[in-house]
């Protein structure tokens, strides 16, 4: 690619309104626009990349032996009835009607179109098991689009979805999935962890989610720092305390806390150890319990876990909270007056809450708290529950080792649905012994343009972008100064050109009539990887100089040898 | 690709509701599911030659320097709006609002949004010209989706925009598109043929459409019999008539035809020559003309040409006929009585009906025509224009040879827009002279997914599919018969099979449990161009049979030189 015929649009500036790395970078490198909140256009430089993401999933998905289709991304919405998600997906889900007032669904995810599909082709365990998948554009209408691609409303998505006669061929292809994933962000060259995650409103059991280390991440991750454990923060266990509750050794009595809003607050001036204190949180109960609410109580020191709490009988589920309204109404104080003596709802306490002893409450009375407080004396003890987030430090749910905390943007999730879709979309098959049974289900999701961001996220340096080699939009940059001047730099810079080409490589020839400081400043930018500095000066001594992006350093190379040194770099970095 | 571990969902019957061979050959051969009006979804068979397609288009792209980019399918109304087609799109545009009531659009084209792109980025002469090309999902909400994905509501599109500081500059790249287009369609092995084309609510000037030959064509294009002369019917224009106008030999006179509705039943009841009669058709007019209606006046063997009426200054657009009450309204009686003879509205009268001398048309008056009418006479000649279609043995217009008509598929279309969306959107960029211009643009479309059936309309037989060797989604099919009895015949397949896959050939390998018969049907049904049928008895000879899918005819070949014999006659279709 000649520059000169070619739309490199960097930007100079840091770009206003945006939060992360790679949505300046993306930016300023020329990859992407935004056309609206949540909606980017990929301009030459990024749809490259994203191409070559594309690329390679293709081929890992189809050397595991998943089968390409493509469903529409318009969705009858009678699907989506049927499968219950019509109901249950919440405002995510843009709905809309045709001009014959038919109503549709722009589809966030195709577990109900691949099973309508599907329903009438496979009849028989004969034709399982199979695996289909899909490269093709979503759309979710998120609440609060942010960081460029890597939460947009219309994204680019690799699914893919497995059928099986029983749990056993489902786990062969959960497996081949797991490897092709890791066969995929290994030749993307990405720092990845893969964890176990929850199957939240998609369904199903077992579970994986695979993770790009940075600092920017959406998700908070564990891992032991001894054994294989690793899983999201929603889903990582906090295993209940080795000690037991020590015995009372105050009286309880009520405080006057005045002004006092918060726990920092009540720490600071009572000098309390925050492990003494409680958190006390209202949700909207179930209807089938009788109460309006529950209260949900972790350590002052700790977070709730929503889906954790989200899991419990007797609560609502979306969880939702109760607002400072409805507290005020049905305590007659704010909820930072909120303790577990004399609430007039059910409580759940967490783990760790049941071994406090001696510790200190809001009051459910405006300016007051009691101290002293002691499960078995003060109020019986509640329905114990694993309900807060781990922290860092925690004992690893396999005992092995102590949990770290690190941040991970998700760009690959593995489920096992199990029957969930063939039972609400009622699909059966016929088995070996003629008799007929639900179809067993997995789902597999790559966020081929969020990949795009977290790469950046984690390859990147003060002067632009370092693309791991297997998807940088163009993998040679020639760049020769004073070209329209020097006949004899033209001349190799154009023979180079030819040469690489004539091999396939990626290069881009930056014959734009810029200085050679811009010329510079923009390949460092879009982070092309081998960099070839044509200079009279050079040619004077037959040689020519070569830079690499990510280590930095240059080389004089002589020009008789370049074309080799540079496949020899380019295999190298591969 | 293994039998056993693919989908080919092939299908015996001709499925009901399908018109076209096309859509039934497709359904047939486990190409397509249809999901819901005009919404397909694509099998494995249908998505790999889809694949083939969107390939070749890429390469082709590529190799005109046009740079591929990708822009939402969700479009903010506003765009929309400032380029005024939010009011003149109708229906086929799909509208909606998003959780946050803003107004959006299912892109059915991407002028607005390229254009809203690239005034930002783009500001001289500099950068010019440059063409931007997106392979991507399109929505029209089609009022009769049919025909399968020949004309669905959802399909894929190559479209390609280009931007130009002048009209030379737009010549040129628009050159290159058409020379891209032939060497596309050409590699695709499809009969097709290049005519002028109208340019429709696109707007601009100079239009091409390539068309694929096909009696199932929804358009009629024209050729000249011994000139290059081509044009889509719309556009073709009926030159004059070289006789001049006879003078008058009848009296004119007010004649009872009671039950006569059809020029038809007139002709035949008065033994008249259809050619001295002339249809008269109602249309509303203009608001500025001051009248409701127009009078559109054509000889009655001739059909009106819409798109030649629209151009009229007199005629609202969107042409609309009058309806029959309003017919009645107005003149007093029904449509089948309407002639030029004291309607009180504007006439316009076909070239062909103004050389007209003693003809007949209805009165205006129920069951009443006027016999031996002759302009200039009877009354004013009105105003004259080329409205009619061309109908085959019409002169040609470039006066070279007699058009001959034909039924085509649109598979392309180029389009010089001009400065119409820059000039509505207000972009303008910087000359050599440091003067402003508005930015003159091109537009380029290919349809994707209509080019896979209309490559099927246009090759098939009574078996199924016979594909160009460039699409088919397989090259060659391996049929063991009795594999799984005869240890030979599987040893011989399974070496073949890896044999043509080192050499990256498509090859699927049909190893399914089923009959001879039914393992022929479906390679004839899908198509595959090259078969090796493997048999005990041709092994016992040390051969096996090969048949050609297009030449229909079987050979035997030795097993020791089946590979070379495969690849030339592989290389020899291509």
């Amino acid at each position: 690619m000649r520059a000169s015929q070619y739309l490199l649009s960097t930007l100079k500036e840091i770009p206003t309104d945006t939060e992360v790395v790679s949505h300046q970078l993306m930016l300023r490198a020329g990859m992407i626009r935004k056309l609206a909140s949540g909606l980017y256009s990929w301009l030459p430089t990024g749809l490259r990349v994203l191409r070559k993401v594309e690329n390679i999933v293709r081929e890992e998905m189809n050397n595991a032996g998943a089968l390409e289709v493509a469903m529409p991304v318009v969705q009858p919405a009678d699907l989506w009835q049927e499968s219950g998600r019509w109901v249950q997906y919440g405002p995510e889900l843009l709905r809309f009607t045709d001009r014959g007032a038919r109503p549709f669904v722009l589809g966030p995810t195709h577990e109900e179109v691949i099973i309508d599909l599907i329903r009438n082709e496979i009849n028989s365990y004969k034709q399982l098991p199979i695996n289909f998948y899909q490269i093709q554009t979503k759309f979710r209408d998120e609440a609060r689009p942010r960081f460029g691609v890597m939460r947009s409303r219309e994204f680019m998505m690799k699914d893919a979805y497995s059928f099986h006669i029983n749990q056993a061929s489902l786990q062969v292809t959960y497996d081949a999935m797991y490897q092709a994933y890791n066969a995929i962000f290994t030749r993307m060259g990405l720092a990845f962890r893969v964890v176990q995650a929850d199957t939240g409103s998609i369904g199903g059991s077992t579970s994986h989610e695979f993770q790009v280390l940075a600092c920017s991440g959406e998700d908070d991750i564990v891992f032991s720092t001894t054994s294989d454990y690793a899983a999201n923060i929603e889903l990582a266990e906090a295993i209940a305390p080795a000690n037991v509750r020590a015995m009372p050794r105050e009286d309880m009595r009520l405080v006057d806390t005045p002004n006092i809003c918060t726990i920092d607050e009540l720490v600071a001036q009572f000098s309390l150890s925050v492990k003494k204190t409680v958190k006390t949180l209202l949700v909207h109960a179930r209807e089938d319990t009788g109460y309006p609410l529950v209260a949900l109580i972790v350590r002052g020191d700790h977070q709730l876990n929503t889906v954790k709490a989200e899991k419990l009988q007797k609560v609502a589920t979306p969880l939702t909270f109760a607002s400072e309204d409805e507290i005020r109404l049905t305590i007659g104080a704010s909820s930072g007056s909120l303790g577990p003596v004399n609430l007039p709802f059910p409580l759940v306490i967490d783990r760790s809450v049941a071994v406090m002893s001696d510790f200190v409450a809001g009051a459910n009375t405006e300016g007051k708290h009691f101290f002293g407080i002691n499960w078995e004396r003060n109020l019986p003890l509640p329905q114990v529950a694993d309900l807060r987030k781990v922290v860092d430090g925690d004992i690893s749910p396999d005992g092995d080792g102590t949990l770290q905390i690190k941040r991970g943007i998700e760009v690959g999730h593995l489920f096992q649905l199990g029957t969930k879709y063939s039972e609400a979309m009622k699909v059966t098959v016929q088995r070996e012994d003629g008799r007929g049974q639900k179809l067993i289900m997995g789902c597999y999701g790559i966020g081929i343009t969020r990949v795009v961001a977290a790469a950046v996220e984690q390859n990147h340096d003060d002067q632009g972008i370092l693309w791991p080699e297997t998807l940088a939009p163009f993998c040679v940059a020639i760049l020769p100064i004073n070209m329209h001047k020097s006949f004899r730099v033209k001349e190799v810079a154009e023979d180079l050109y030819q040469q690489l080409q004539a091999r396939s490589i990626d290069v881009l020839l930056d014959d734009r009539k810029e200085r050679p400081g811009v010329m510079f400043t923009d390949m460092e930018l879009i982070g092309v990887p081998h960099q070839l500095v044509i200079s009279d000066r050079n040619l004077d001594a037959e040689a020519i100089e070569y830079k690499n992006r990510r280590r930095g350093k240059k080389e004089i190379v002589p020009l008789s040898t370049i074309i080799n040194f540079l496949i020899r770099e380019i295999t190298a970095t591969q």
